[in-house]
């Protein structure tokens, strides 16, 4: 049984093939948000704040950090973020980018053990990225593209993921430190995008026996009603075996169908956490908006 | 690829692993709705006319039609609705019944080729229903209990639809003709309810390759938010392989689900109804209320 164990100081997060789906929150990212790039840029971390409380309150398990800010300095910004995300909540976070540098910064003053963002099967990230992960004692996530771009034969790209899972052993990472990222296509574009990723979601877990992530959200990139679309998608794909994901907490049709569909696979015991949140509409409110009073309840019940 | 082809007078619907997923309205059933019994009793339909136009104008492309009413004469009641529902709509129907003769009653006045709801593995059953089907040519639905009861183990179940397949055979009926409900437990009652009823979907398509259809909102039964669970439900169902279902059309979340789901399952080609519904507020109003306006649209695209 699969399961890729991450950490804070004070706090664990299991992906596991027998555990709770985990919602890994994207907002802390600056990509596509100039005011919050701006305000990183210059050190100024409230709205940062305000979005590691807001996604934890919607139901977050860990939190992806990502500063990747045009000619900024990268790597102290990411630390920067980092500590201070970190003096704020023990979730534990995905260390996201495509500098080397910067995934150094962040890792070298992260507490516990982080999920770093991500390696590709291309020879030089291998070659980077491996290595660093295996000296921070990480987990790390593994895109299946490599020299040769992404393939649309979903055989291709798990041959990629495959190559990569080897690839970390030589470094002495173990499979179940290597989460695979599936890319998830938009079915905008290529029609057959949905049977492509579902049918390489199943291989990675009942073949190659790996957890597995995505960017969820990149499947409805350019239709309508794309959180719709989104909550039904990412149910599939959680019936084809897929155990977190990098979402918008704060889309509560996605939430909601991750939580119902932790029932379906029984990993919800007696639909607990399904009856906390839903049972009533004062209930519901608490679960979307009021992370804390939800916790004083779990303590009581 | 199996397709199961229901029609009417006028118009042919299939059940298939290729096509769009086919809802069945399940809204006209006096069993619990004490003003519907009362008037189907009493040569009434103006309700039963309400109930077929806004599944239709909601989604349904079948209607099941049921008559079940205590002390009643219901084999004559069920063949009355059926004669005003066929003048009404030519979506093709499912006839509904425990009694033999209502079937019988039922299929003597249907025009087209229905689908007989159902027939069980008990021996009694198997007799009675099954030269029933064949003699008006119809298709049926195959529930896997038999004379031991429901089982909890999806493997027996599975055996029984199989069993059901051969006796169809038997009687000259093909194994395409044979729609199978797998049979959907309460989740609040059993925990492994959704992986057991998956893993029978899975094997109904994969090993016996027959179309499968289900009470879907059962699942839901005694827990909250039963349609935010009935939606992810019914997609992670069709992503298991499930070609049709007995749904509430009404319950937009729903309707909403097995869209989504037809899209991922790449039965929806370049996003076409997808994007006609949900493009625009408008369009999406169009789409749950308004069928008419709907269908002129569809004409002129």
């Amino acid at each position: 049984m699969t399961r890729t164990i991450l950490s804070s100081a004070s706090k664990e997060v299991i992906i596991g093939f027998d555990q709770p789906f985990v919602m890994i929150g994207e907002r802390i990212n600056p990509t596509g948000r100039k005011i919050l790039a701006k305000e990183m840029k210059e050190g100024n971390f409230s709205r940062v704040e305000k979005d590691v409380l807001a996604q934890i309150a919607a139901g977050a398990q860990m939190l992806d950090v990502n500063a990747g800010i045009p000619l900024a300095d990268e790597p102290k910004i990411l630390a920067d973020t980092i500590q201070l995300v970190q003096s704020i909540t023990n979730v534990p976070l995905s260390i996201d980018s495509s500098i080397v540098a910067a995934l150094e910064a962040g890792l070298s003053v992260y507490q516990g053990r982080a999920l770093v963002n991500s390696v590709t099967g291309e020879e030089d990230r291998l070659e980077q990225v491996l290595p660093l992960v295996k000296k921070y004692g990480a987990a790390v996530v593994a895109i299946s593209n490599d020299e040769t771009g992404i393939s649309e034969d979903p055989d291709v790209r798990y041959e990629v993921a495959k190559k990569i899972v080897e690839r970390a052993q030589d470094y002495g990472i173990k499979p179940e430190d290597v989460v695979v990222d599936p890319l998830v296509m938009p079915v905008g574009a290529i029609n057959d995008a949905g049977r492509q990723v579902m049918k390489l979601i199943s291989r990675l877990r009942y073949e190659l026996k790996v957890n597995t992530t995505c960017g969820a959200s990149n499947f409805s990139f350019g239709i309508p009603n794309r959180n719709g679309m989104n909550a039904s998608f990412i149910s599939m794909a959680m019936s084809a075996g897929m155990t977190s994901a990098i979402v918008n907490p704060l889309h509560a049709e996605v939430v909601q169908s991750v939580r119902a569909a932790d029932v379906v696979m029984g990993n919800d015991p007696d639909c607990g956490r399904w009856i906390k949140v839903y049972r009533e509409p004062v209930a519901e409110a608490e679960g979307e908006q009021g992370g804390r009073r939800r916790s004083r309840r779990r303590r009581r019940a």
